[in-house]
C-alpha cells in the first residue's frame, strides 16, 4: 500500500475491493431482475469502466455529454446522460449519437420536439421526478404535465419514453439502515403512484444508499448508483458499506510535525480532497485517518482526522503513533476527491489513467 | 460578457479588472517600499503571470514544486515555495534549481542540513511562523528553537536565512476594515517581537485582506497575496474589495426551470465551483448571482444565490427576471474555482490557458 517517497498527495485504489464492490452489486441487481446501469461520474476511468463490463454491465450513466464521449470512445454504446437536457448541448449530442445510443433526461415538450428534430438517430428519454428532495426533476405530483410530456413523445416515436428516474439525496442524511429505508419512502411512494398511472414506465433509482442497503430491489427496474465503486467515509457513516469495503484512499505526506503531534500539517488540501466534510458533535471531519495493514484490512484511527483544509494544507488533530512520512485517509466524498486527480495508483503500484477536468 | 450557446460552465475573466487589481497592489507595495511577491496558486496561468511581470514583479510565490516548475518554464527565476519543505520533495527541487533560484520554507535543522547537502546551488529559506492561526509555521514564541535554526543556517551559508513569513487566515473571518486590523494584530505583534530578536530578518505577509485593506504596509518588507488577482464573494464580504473589483465569474447554463422560478437547476456543481460556501443568517451561499452590464459594471442580485451544490448540479433559489439561458455567478473562493478549470475565457472571447491539476 505504501507509495514510497511520494512527493505529493497520491490517490490509492485497492483494486480487489473495487472489483468486489462492482461484482456484489451486479449480482444483487441480477438476483432481483433489476438492470444495473452504473453512474461513471465517480471513477471517470475507462480502465475501471471495463471492470463493470466484465461483470455484465452493458448500459452506463454519466452526467455530461463530454463524459459520455469519453466512455463512448471505449466502446460503451448505451449511455444515459443523467442531467437535465438543455438546448446548448445539441451540438455535442449530434456528435455523440454517431458513437452510441443516447438516453436523455427531458423536462419539457419543447425540448423533446427540438431533440426529435435535430438528432438523426432514435433516442430515448427518462423523466426525472422529484418527490421532495428539491434538486432536479419534475414534481411527481404534476401528473398532468408529465402525462402531456409522455403523450407528446408518442406522436414522435412510441418507444421514445422509457420511464422515471429518481435520485433522492435525502438518503445521504441517514445514519443506519432504518433511516435509509425511512428516507427513501417518499420516493418509493411517488414511484408506486406514478407506476399506477403510467404502467409501461420503467423505474430507475439513482442513490447509492438505497441500492446497497435495501434487501429488496423489486420496486425498481434499474439502479444507477456510482459512489459504490469506491465508497467513502460518508457512506461508512450512512451505513451503505463497512469500512473494509472502501476502495479509495489518499496517501498524504506529512509536511510539518508540530509540538506534541497536535495540529500536524499535511500535504493534502481542498485541491486534493475537496471541501466536503462531515460534522459530528460540532467537529468537522475533512478526511478520516486509517491504518492500512499488510493483509489489506483497514482500521480507522478514532481520534485522528483532518480538521481543516486550505488550498494545499491539511490540518491533522492527532498524528497516529506509527505515522512517519505520510498518513492514509479515507476521503469524505470519493466522487469529488477522484475528480481532482488525473490518475489512480493501485496498491501494487500500477498507474490507472482517468479523465481530467474540462 | 455573454459566451453564446455555452454547453457547459465557463470560467470568465475580466482582463481589465484583473490587470487593474495587479497594478493597484503593485503600486501600493512600491509606495510603501515593500516587495510584492504574489502567490500564483490562485490563477495558475503563465499568461496571467506575465501581466504581473509587466507591473514590475520579479519574484513569485507558489505552493508546490510542480507549480514552481510550471512558472520557471516561463522564465520566472526567483520562486518561493510557500509550503513546509519535506524530504520527499528533494528530487523535484534538484530539477527545479537548474531553472530558478529557490526560496524554501524550512521547519527543522535536520531538513536544512539535508537541503544544504543535496542541492547544488545556493538557496534561501524563510521561517514560517504561527501567531495563533494554527496552520503551518513554528510557534513564534519558541524563540529558542527559531534561534538555533537560524544559527545552524549561518554555519552553512550566512546569507541563507531571509526572514519570517506569516499567513494569518484569521483575517478571512473579518467583515470590515476594523475587523481585519483587529484580526491581524496578533501577527503584527508577533512579527514586531521577532524583529527585535532577529533584526536582520525580512518580514513577509501572506493574506490578501491585510495586503489590500491596511493603509500602511510599513510593518512588512514583503507581501505575497494571491487571491487579489481575481477576488471573490468571500473577499467582498470581508471588505478586501468592492464588487466591481472582482474579475472572475462563472457563466452557468440553466438546466431546468422549475415552477415559479424557485429552486431552478443550474449546470454548475462542486466540480466547477468547489464546495466552499459562506453562511449568513443560517443560509448557505455557494455562489452569488450578479448582473453583468454592457458597460462592465456588476450588480449582485440580492435574493439570488446558489443554495446547494452536488457534483454537477447547482440549485438556485430565485431566477433573475431577465435570465434566459444562463446565470453569472461570483465564486465564493476564486482560488478553488479556478483550480477546477484548465482555461479562462476573457470577456471578449479569448481563451487563456492555465495549469491543469496533477
Amino acid at each position: 500500500m505504501i507509495i514510497k517517497n511520494a512527493d505529493k498527495p497520491v490517490l490509492i485504489l485497492d483494486v480487489n475491493r473495487c472489483k468486489r464492490n462492482i461484482e456484489r452489486i451486479a449480482a444483487k441487481a441480477e438476483l432481483h431482475n433489476c438492470e444495473f446501469r452504473p453512474h461513471f461520474k465517480t471513477h471517470q476511468s475507462k480502465i475501471i469502466g471495463r471492470w463493470f463490463r466484465e461483470s455484465g454491465v452493458t448500459g452506463i450513466t454519466v452526467s455530461s455529454p463530454e463524459m459520455a464521449h469519453y466512455f463512448a470512445e471505449d466502446g460503451w454504446d448505451d449511455i444515459t446522460i443523467a442531467f437535465p437536457f438543455y438546448t446548448a448541448q445539441l451540438k455535442k449530442l449530434k456528435e455523440l449519437e454517431k458513437l452510441c445510443k443516447l438516453r436523455l433526461f427531458v423536462t419539457s415538450e419543447k425540448d423533446l420536439a427540438i431533440l426529435d428534430k435535430e438528432l438523426n438517430n432514435p433516442f430515448t428519454f427518462m423523466i426525472e421526478v422529484d418527490s421532495g428532495y428539491g434538486r432536479s426533476g419534475l414534481p411527481y405530483t404534476d401528473k398532468e404535465y408529465i402525462n402531456s410530456l409522455i403523450e407528446s413523445s408518442k406522436s414522435l416515436d412510441s418507444n421514445m419514453f422509457k420511464g422515471f428516474y429518481i435520485h433522492d439525496g435525502r438518503t445521504y442524511s441517514a445514519r443506519n439502515k432504518n433511516e435509509i429505508i425511512s428516507a427513501i419512502q417518499p420516493s418509493l411512494y411517488a414511484l408506486e403512484d406514478l407506476k399506477k398511472h403510467f404502467p409501461e414506465a420503467k423505474i430507475s433509482i439513482g442513490d447509492t444508499p438505497s441500492a446497497t442497503v435495501l434487501d429488496n430491489l423489486d420496486f425498481a427496474d434499474e439502479i444507477t448508483p456510482g459512489n459504490l465503486v469506491f465508497f467513502d467515509w460518508m457512506q461508512v457513516q450512512i451505513g451503505s458499506c463497512s469500512v473494509n469495503d472502501v476502495s479509495l484512499f489518499a496517501q498524504l505526506p506529512i509536511a510539518q510535525n508540530k509540538p506534541n503531534n497536535k495540529n500536524v500539517i499535511i500535504h493534502g488540501g481542498a485541491v486534493h480532497l475537496s471541501k466536503d466534510f462531515i460534522e459530528k458533535d460540532g467537529d468537522k471531519n475533512f478526511g478520516q485517518v486509517v491504518n492500512y495493514f499488510q493483509n489489506g484490512k483497514i482500521e480507522p484511527i478514532e481520534k485522528s482526522w483532518l480538521t481543516a483544509l486550505s488550498q494545499e494544507h491539511g490540518t491533522l488533530n492527532n498524528l497516529p503513533t506509527d505515522a512517519k512520512d505520510y498518513i492514509t485517509v479515507i476521503p469524505i466524498h470519493s466522487c469529488l476527491t477522484a475528480n481532482l486527480f488525473d490518475h489512480y495508483i493501485t496498491t501494487d503500484g500500477q498507474r490507472i489513467e482517468k479523465r481530467v477536468l474540462s
